[in-house]
């Protein structure tokens, strides 16, 4: 008598999830440190070390009836006013309180964005190479997600492709720039083509189109990319922001959601965010995080390791004759596997204890993606186990 | 082109945030020690110094990566065995840590459990007086949430309206034991009657009901009251638990839901929650706050004072005429208004700087609540602002 379509969601096992347990079992008996396990987004260096001394001074120093208590159904109103500042300041975009929804990281803020703009049976449009989990959270609010195909040339937006999908049913499209998978950040072209469109689609269709930015991976882009603040460009801006990766604090899960302040309905979006949050059984990311993470905006976790190991692998695959594009940021590169199938390319790196991860379920088969967040010294030693499996494996080339 | 639902819910706005309102605006003029605020359910005495020391002691020696890093989908398993363990010694019944799912406090663990075991339109059964935020809660779901009406004389369950209600439809009764707002614990006898109609029920049904116990107020229990736990009476039963207010850590937002082991499907449905949070943005409470609670769960804040404020206010209440249940635990009390009117009588009673909530959102009019989680000298204090009240308004009773 339970409810089937959620009992239906456990047989479809995630290949990541079977890959990271090859690589645990693996690890027990040759040691972790000897498999090159590239299956994990996982951020591999330290939180700065001003958000755990701002937590230890507030558990020290706070009324804990205050320091624990309630938080506002939209976040603490001091966190809001910190966030907004601090984008303000950043992008020049006057964001206030009023624009700024704390949420539980990057899955709250889309969970909340999605319900603000989508009625069921309307569509949602992302692009391949596309984060998985964009599907259950899609496909739950009974909205319907469609997946453009990629531009596997630079995986940019493939606009010809979007023009045929921009149908009149669609009420929202979903960008992840820096990209999961890819590491491809769009470049300001592509972001203004794509906001042109959307006025124009919304003026013919008559009725708002709304982009929700999904930008986890914000903060790590690499030397002299051109990293557009998204917001800027188009008024209907729903921007979904993480501390996850930039503060390296995936398990706290804190975020929040930024409503564009040219958006008419910004305002009355955050607060019906509030409203959302009711049926979802969601009321705020927890105090004191939420309180640790004001005061330490202007900072980021040392990501310079995600660049000194993108330039490493970049260069050795690049010499094995592999086609990549170079990542302008996150901690992902993505190049096309050496054979047709990823799936049976990713299956024997795994004799030379490789772990890449095939990117059918990304939207783009045919190539594979590398999650580059471990130590500079293993992907140094990886590069051997990666040059005896392509030449013996596809010396034939 | 928002989605109108959530715009439309913005209208009501809750007599208790107005009533709030109200006394901060009234403190400002007269000093909030003034204001006799029995309008919030939000603890008053701080959490164990044990949970701190357990906080800090993390933050100073832990690898930030392993504390701050991902939970697991279903909770950090350590966490998971730690509750099971201390449920098990508790009550006696043998839970694992494949019966128990982490969650943002109760209300996280209601948005699973609802979404378990109903579809849209099947009905879900509460009983008066109850949490008005469990119409959001259900009725966003898609699933129909019925009230049975109380039994005024004991707010023990109503058996009689209740056995009119429970048709076919119904897939799930909600019970809310110590209960917010009448502070009556249902007794073995109501939990014993209630589990033999439900199984009498799902036998003619040929379909399971499950029961779904929300248990925020399981610790904050007085002397000599008969508080059986509810899973030790029914199989089906889903426990939605809640750290807020016995360990006083509402901000945080942690709790859990442990599936009865003795239900067929607990393992299953442990597993099914994983999936829904998928659909609902929720990705596990934060670590820190998992791991910390983990090491204080045979503690509670010192919750001694809310039975010392309920006997002052309930001696005062008859005293002065009122009809009132004496309290189990909690810390409510649910007096009936002096008037059919609760609202006016509430409305009244502002004159004299007392704040008190009328029970019509609780499903229960003509009476109100207050909330006695306040400093006992304040609502020492305040007995005289009520004396006055009541010899001044209803002199001619």
């Amino acid at each position: 008598m339970v409810v089937q379509k959620y009992k239906d969601m456990l047989s479809g096992k995630s290949v990541i999830r079977q890959l990271s347990e090859f690589a645990t079992a693996r690890g027990q008996e040759i040691g972790y440190e000897n498999v090159f396990d590239y299956s994990l987004g996982n951020p591999s260096v330290p939180v700065p070390q001003e958000f755990t001394d701002a937590m230890i001074r507030m558990l020290q120093e706070k009324n804990p009836m205050e320091l624990h208590g309630y938080s506002p159904s939209l976040g603490i109103t001091s966190v809001r006013e910190e966030i907004a500042a601090s984008l303000e300041k950043r992008f020049g975009i006057p964001y206030r309180k009023e624009h700024i929804f704390m949420t539980s990281a990057a899955a709250g803020a889309l969970a909340h964005a999605f319900r603000l703009v989508t009625e069921p049976g309307d569509e949602i449009l992302t692009f391949a190479p596309f984060f998985p989990e964009y599907h259950p959270y899609v496909d739950l609010t009974g909205a319907v997600l469609k997946v453009v195909p990629p531009n596997t040339e630079t995986f940019q937006i493939n606009f010809d492709a979007l023009e045929e999908m921009l149908t009149e049913k669609v009420k929202a499209v979903l960008i992840n720039t820096p990209n999961n998978p890819s590491g491809v950040v769009y470049s300001t072209a592509t972001i203004k083509r794509l906001a042109d469109l959307l006025r124009e689609k919304s003026a013919q269709f008559g009725h708002d189109i709304y982009l929700i930015s999904d930008e986890p991976y914000r903060e790590i882009v690499f030397a002299d990319v051109d990293a557009p603040c998204v917001s800027k460009f188009y008024d209907n801006t729903l921007m979904c922001y993480s501390f996850s990766k930039s503060l390296s604090l995936p398990g706290e899960r804190i975020g929040y959601l930024a409503i564009n302040p040219a958006c008419p309905d910004a305002e009355l979006m955050v607060n019906m965010s509030g409203q959302i949050s009711r049926g979802i059984g969601h009321n705020c990311p927890p105090s004191i995080i939420q309180l640790a993470v004001a005061q330490v905006l202007e900072l980021t976790a040392d990501t310079s390791i995600y660049e000194t190991n993108m330039n490493i692998l970049y260069n050795e695959l690049i010499k094995l004759g592999f086609t990549c594009v170079k990542p302008g940021g996150t901690f992902y590169i993505f190049p096309k596997a050496l054979e047709e199938d990823s799936i049976a390319f990713c299956q024997k790196a795994l004799k030379y204890d490789l772990i890449l991860v095939p990117a059918n379920t990304f939207g783009a088969p045919g190539f594979f993606r590398m999650a580059y967040c471990i130590a500079t010294e293993k992907v140094e030693r990886s590069l051997e186990a990666l040059r005896t499996f392509v030449n013996t494996e596809y010396s034939n080339r």
